[in-house]
């Protein structure tokens, strides 16, 4: 825009724009300096994220729900949560059923012989080692296959597309992710022998997104499997030529009752025992084909190192309680289990990073109805983040999702999910995804967060002894 | 650049520039009309080139030398090149040990239990099923082993890293890529139980790069694989943790003589069948792990979709020769034998496409001495497709070197290789890393290239019938 037409615009708005400013005029809200303080030191300096996501990923890596590996992530947890001054650190288990992945290919038998790229999905049925052979019927989404008549699915291979794109709030995660969830019940309900969809991913790499199913309505386990992004596009080329296509398909898992998880909880202790606590955390647990880096060792990391760099600034009002949940996979045992234990303690928040570690672009919070001067104060804090108060969010974060059920006012610190469903549930989850400066900004928000809703710092108090 | 300071610089300059020009103005080299007609219906509206490698990723897929795939990559590409009007469409069989893949795994045993992506280096020396287990030691380049004492190394598995980053000229795979062709030998000379190196790639995915090695000097094959970008970063932070590193790897894999490969050669028949030949190509085989796309499903398309644009314009003087050479990826076998049939015979050029299927960006030819008119009409005719004349050029491409060390003079048209090595040899080489419009720029100038030194096309000559 040239500055002579901006000028012209300038000038016909300005009266309207006065007239309206000088009765709608709000209060200005001075962001607290030591909230801003706080958050600019994280901004700048903050280490302990990434050391924690660093630590976790290469010391452990993949930490399956209710694995000896996850077993072997908590102790980690126990250790570095109480080697960073956390008091209170503790295991809370739980018993789950354990589901592990086998052997697995896909194989286009004919019409023209080929390996694709698969991956099982959670709870998947199994093959024996010898694995099926059907023909593949093609559906363009979930509903195609819902409308399906049963004598046209029955006998064969199940194979769902979509259409996916990124989306900056992860959107099209909830459409696009239904033939995962839904699909495997659907088909075996219709008769069929199995089901591979296309990966829920919006990249286009040979790593396919695993991720959880169910089978629901009393469908008996059929074999459901992920194909990567670029094999389900061979799939259709290969459909396209109208010749009946036949897949070979191994898709070994083993699933026994019994298996253990738990929660490892770490507090910072407030002033004011009696004071409604604020609750922080991600899920320790991950899917076995990556290293869980960016789902969710950054959500762990994240949480965790805002908490101590509350700590290191002195002493809350309130309690801060930093939870790394067990089995959120599985479809959040963890937080299901917390609930159970402590959703009836007084909680003044509770909110969980679970996105990735991209930038927080937005944040929302029930506050803006229950306590609107928070809710400024947090707007205020953020915004030199870039991240806009979004007053029409909701509440987010599987496993604070019972406690915030139970009552607990939530808070959800959005993060840019542009990138995340390129590597989500992949053996690309590692590492190297997470950019060191985004997730310095992710600390700084969640510790800017807490410093505002912490009920004040006393600098210099000392932390009790550990419980 | 503002206006005032462009003009400012342009009077300045001007006297010096003009003085300058009066005495060493070149004369212009005005490009064929009739060649720039071809080449912008070719960037226009190639289709020739995408359908072939569409329909031979999707139709065979991966065609690993002297396998059976390749097999059924010789017969497509018959029937393929048939159908597109060639003449004298045959194979030239031969014959070559044959390699091929079995399971593969490498796994940290202590301090940190995980499992790392990789996969076996071409001609690997097989563990057996039960694989093998040693401790890493660790290297940061190949002249660090060769200088390493036979102590350092016996008995244990050596991991060799390198600092490739992606160059436009692909220039870094020369020396970035001598720890996967010699690593192995070394080692096993050094008297390690198997060696695993930094795949030489530039991407960040859980994708192995594999690739040719022999084990020369005596050295007793041992197994050898490549670990994933992310994955070898891995290995080195869990070195860095100063604790021994135990690795049990496992890379079956079998080896046979008497495979067979072969050339497929078809031809645009010149009308002078003694003039020199005009010989192009690409090869068919390709690595197991992709579907041989960019390497080198595209170099096979370009340059038979070009001899398909000479052919609908008319008749060439000379004649075109398209080789989709077999067994490139073992170490050229196509192209010696090719050679060693036809090296005597006269060609006019010979060229290569190999290094996938982003834009020509430069190009460079034996013309530029043994015949500079030619050349300044190649330089001509390329230019507006953004292709610059690159006077110190080297002949490239392995299946055409052995014809040009028998005489024949080289052009090379150089791809830009920036994104090249994040696909090549992985399973991600496949159909979605083809950027279309880039694709048909490559045909654009290939084609220019065969105009050009056609000896004329006579448009409406019948071609002649097939032999």
């Amino acid at each position: 825009m040239n500055r002579t037409l901006l000028a012209a615009l300038f000038f016909t708005a300005a009266p309207a724009i006065a007239q309206q400013s000088i009765t709608t005029l709000p209060q200005p809200v001075v962001g607290d300096p030591r909230v801003a303080a706080l958050r600019d030191e994280a901004l700048a300096n903050d280490h302990y994220a990434w050391d924690i996501v660093e630590g976790l990923t290469t010391e452990v890596g993949q930490r399956l729900a209710a694995t000896e590996a996850e077993a072997r992530a908590r102790d980690w947890a126990v250790k570095r949560l109480t080697a960073m001054g956390f008091a209170n650190v503790h295991i809370e288990p739980f018993t789950m059923p354990v589901w592990t992945r086998g052997a697995e290919s896909a194989e286009i038998v004919s019409p023209f012989p080929q390996k694709l790229a698969i991956a099982a999905l959670g709870y998947s049925g199994s093959t024996t080692a010898a694995g099926i052979t059907g023909q593949i019927v093609y559906f363009d989404s979930l509903d195609a296959l819902r409308a399906a008549p049963d004598n046209a699915v029955r006998g064969k291979i199940v194979f769902i597309d979509h259409h996916m794109m990124p989306a900056q709030d992860g959107s099209g995660y909830g459409q696009f992710g239904a033939p995962r969830r839904q699909g495997p019940t659907i088909a075996s309900l219709k008769g069929a022998i199995g089901i591979v969809i296309r990966s829920i991913g919006t990249d286009h790499h040979r790593n396919p997104h695993t991720g959880i199913q169910y089978f629901t309505d009393g469908a008996k386990p059929i074999p459901a499997g992920a194909l990567s992004v670029p094999d389900a596009e061979q799939l259709v080329r290969i459909l396209e030529r109208g010749q009946p296509v036949v897949m070979h398909l191994t898709l070994v898992s083993q699933k026994a009752e019994g298996g253990h998880s738990g929660n490892v909880i770490a507090e910072v202790p407030g002033r004011d025992a009696k004071a409604p606590i604020l609750l922080v955390g991600g899920h320790l647990d991950s899917w076995d084909l990556g290293t869980g880096a960016i789902d969710d060792g950054t959500g762990i990391a994240i949480t965790a190192a805002a908490a101590r760099h509350i700590m290191d600034a002195g002493r809350p009002l309130r309690t801060i309680r930093v939870v790394w949940f067990g089995a959120e996979e599985p479809g959040g045992l963890g937080g299901k289990a917390y609930a159970a234990a402590h959703g009836k303690e007084a909680h003044a928040i509770a909110g969980e990073s679970d996105f990735g570690a991209d930038r927080v672009w937005r944040f929302s919070s029930q506050l803006m109805k229950s306590d609107p001067a928070a809710y400024a104060q947090l707007t205020a804090a953020l915004a030199p983040l870039g991240i806009t108060k979004n007053d029409k969010g909701e509440a987010d974060g599987t496993d604070v999702e019972p406690t915030i059920t139970a009552g607990a006012p939530w808070i959800s610190l959005s993060q840019d999910g542009t990138r995340y469903f390129d590597w989500h549930h992949t053996p690309d989850d590692t590492l190297d995804k997470i950019d060191p400066a985004q997730l310095r900004q992710n600390v700084a928000a969640w510790t800017a967060m807490l410093a505002v809703l912490s009920g004040g710092i006393e600098p210099g108090a000392k932390q009790p002894k550990r419980r």
